[in-house]
């Protein structure tokens, strides 16, 4: 794990008791703390002006039970946050071997997404556009031109990638 | 693409317009369908009582250009969505590529997690219990028990392995 470089006047431990995991440049990273947690991290909390409320248990048990199957576009949006997120905390500088697998790892997504056309659109769009895997930029970029060519086929807003930073690692504030 | 193998009284196209995609077994495809082509495909909803409402395309709009990364426990969500959906899509007599593909991708997925400590946490789960890529259940049991062991670290309920079909593949009903 990379070892946390917090400036001395942040806080080492959130709302939810875990230690706060802080990125490279000491920014607390977004993917590894629960939002009150960087939130409080960021100074937009307090600790004293958030703590959670009791759970309601009970509930959660009967609908953990009864969650059906994610469709079609539940599980999209689902793989675009993790999709994005990965790309968003790909290295800065990566290693040759990181590169090597970041390729594979997208041509097997491709064979393996559930949803079969879906699958082979993803697939034809990894083939005609090698994923450019040389930086976190290039990358993230290349993650926005793959969502806006489905944006496009599903006739939805496309997104301009230039603002991949804020959507997908830093936020809009 | 799997060509559709429905039966002749299950409708060809959805409410959305798109073709309904079946599985092989004849069952309408979750993941491959929006929900309520699911549930037309299934007989849940008739077509003329479905019919969608207008879009408010201006609020989506604004929406979609200002939402905030994912934190670390949506981020989980939306990565156990597509881990399952996954595992649940996988050929019930899988080939020898698609077993060593699956592998790789499990350990690929633990090198590219942006959550830090899941991600080692999921490397030192795959390294101790290596992937169960022979079948789609032994796959799928796989992954919940790869879900349980987070779901005891977070201290939260753990999921009966023997339902992963109705949660991640047929629904509840």
């Amino acid at each position: 794990m990379i070892e946390p470089s917090k400036s001395s006047n942040q806080p080492a431990v959130g709302i939810s008791g875990r230690k706060i995991v802080y990125d490279e440049d000491g920014k607390p990273c977004r993917s590894c703390n629960t939002l009150l947690d960087f939130q409080l991290a960021t100074g937009k909390v307090s600790s004293a002006s958030s703590l959670p409320t009791t759970k309601k248990s009970d509930s959660n048990t009967a609908s953990y039970a009864k969650v059906d199957p994610p469709d079609v576009e539940q599980l999209g949006r689902s793989s675009w946050n993790l999709l994005h997120s990965i790309a968003a905390s790909y290295p800065k500088i990566p290693t040759t071997t990181q590169k090597g697998e970041m390729k594979q790892f997208m041509t097997i997504f491709s064979h393996v997404y559930p949803c079969t056309w879906c699958a082979k659109d993803f697939e034809k769009f990894v083939h005609d556009n090698a994923p450019r895997v040389d930086s976190r930029e290039e990358l993230s970029k290349w993650m926005c031109e793959a969502h806006n060519d489905v944006n496009r086929k599903l006739g939805k807003q496309t997104f301009d990638c230039n603002l991949w930073e804020k959507r997908w690692k830093d936020g809009w504030d």
